[in-house]
């Protein structure tokens, strides 16, 4: 079954989240405008609004008051990713030019600058200081888990917990607040909101593990940008950590930096996928999404938790 | 007067906001810790928290509630500073190493996220829905004057009313918001609100003019970076814009470029420091300080306001 298939009960609440995402940008300002408007149309999974309207399920479902928050979290998630991809010189993302390289890395940052400032404008509709708290904490982990991933870029002398941590804060809390904020905003009862916390969190430990995986199995086609992206700009992941465990391997992966050329890491990606470190790298993240379906257990019968359970597995076997 | 003596009264607050300015941005990263730390040590007039006590002064003052929204005001503005100098390719501000400078653009980007998110997280201590909207509006703003700031430089066919508007955006916004948020956070009458805003939009106009004159009449010593970096920048401000009235000077400043040697915008420096565009630009600075007094004259008497109305002479005047 299709991603979006799973969940085609949301459809139209959906739309109205796409319409209030390009509503939300909207600015008299061209280059502001056509920046993010390209970065808007690039697409995406919109997992975080998914995830966000599911969790609402659980309490009182309101459209058009819920509709702030998820397009609040997809905005901030965009703008990450502007941030990211100045950081990681990134030319191409979900196959489209990225504004660093339709633009420059200036224009890149400032648009980043003015997604994230309209999230917090829209975030303002919210009238729930928990929820306000509750984002803005995750807000300041992302922010360390970015300095993280600079800080480690061509360690590899990390180990397991520090990549862990790094995508922790990169990824699994935002997703994590996502399914919080659903349930807090909609007034769903408080025991619920630790569950869905608890869900979001392995889902999204589940899904960067996964995005690691899929940065060496996957073809450019599938990834929307060049394989081996990950190796070539330094960021250690679990598959490198887990092939450093050979003794060859770890000689090997330590030469690779700023200087390496393309067919020397290649090489190096090569022999990493003929490792066990991929099975092994597979193995963690079902680890994670078994923990995940056991918060899942936790909660009430329904539409939403069959949903929830079906995009888990679809997030566990997907392939880009 | 020197500027401090004129609000000594308050120097035990501010203590307090300085304290908890250090605290806010701890972190166990030291990366981060280090470079936000340096940019606080580099000191600042620390005019926003400042001009929000003040105006806290017209309601219930408790410095123990509105501290959150000075000390947050303060790191807005030095996470825009910091952004600022990547885009500016500025190596010193206030006599010391920037943070791009002493680092990298990309340490620089994610340590001016950082310390904005710590400024959201602290703000949540403030449980008043309309501060939040006001302060998100202003965000908003003032990341749209990024952009312009961007799409000026070396725009000299732009006129007056551009450069107002992009002042507007980039300084005087966030100063009416430190007055109204001062206000509205102690409670003060709701008619107070509208005319300490215009104050502090008035008053960060004439800021902002003063700014860009010193950048020309001001020396190293006194900027604590080197003088004319604007022209050097391709930053079109009032003195520039005043002197291109001059067929003679307009052909010149025209030639400039990215180009540039350091000789020619010297000369060109000269030739306008000798034009009457700099007595001009003093005078529309006065004209914005007028009004400013203006509203100040609305406002109930006290110590609050003849502060502010000290503040604002020392502003007009200042020479650094």
């Amino acid at each position: 079954m299709k991603l979006k298939m799973m969940y085609s009960f949301l459809n139209s609440d959906l739309q109205i989240i796409e319409n209030e995402l390009e509503e939300t940008i909207q600015t008299e300002r061209a280059l502001l405008q056509e920046a993010s408007l390209h970065l808007l149309q690039a697409g995406g999974k919109r997992i975080r609004p998914v995830f966000v309207l599911l969790a609402g399920k659980f309490g009182q479902y309101d459209i058009h008051k819920i509709k702030y928050v998820a397009v609040a979290l997809e905005l901030i998630h965009m703008a990450s990713l502007v941030h990211d991809d100045v950081i990681d010189d990134a030319e191409l993302r979900r196959g489209k030019p990225t504004i660093k390289a339709k633009w420059d890395n200036r224009i890149a940052m400032y648009t980043g600058d003015y997604i994230f400032a309209r999230s917090l404008e829209l975030m303002t509709m919210v009238e729930n200081i928990e929820a306000h708290q509750i984002l803005s904490n995750t807000i300041v982990e992302l922010s360390k888990g970015e300095i993280e991933q600079i800080r480690d870029k061509y360690n590899y002398d990390q180990n397991l917990r520090v990549y862990l941590r790094r995508i922790k804060r990169k990824t699994a809390l935002l997703i994590a607040a996502s399914c919080q904020l659903g349930a807090v905003s909609a007034n769903a009862p408080s025991q619920i909101h630790k569950s869905l916390f608890w869900f979001g969190y392995y889902v999204g430990m589940s899904f960067q593990i996964t995005d690691d995986i899929l940065d060496f199995t996957g073809t450019e086609e599938q990834l929307g940008k060049p394989a081996g992206g990950d190796l070539w700009q330094g960021n250690i992941t679990l598959p490198v950590l887990y092939a450093m465990e050979d003794f060859e391997l770890n000689r090997k992966i330590r030469t690779i930096n700023e200087n390496s050329t393309k067919e020397e890491i290649q090489g190096i990606i090569d022999s990493i996928k003929k490792s066990d470190a991929i099975e092994r790298s597979f193995q963690l993240s079902d680890r994670y999404l078994n923990k995940a379906f056991k918060e899942l257990e936790k909660l009430p019968n329904g539409i939403a938790k069959r949903t929830f359970n079906n995009v888990a597995k679809f997030i566990g076997k997907r392939k880009y």
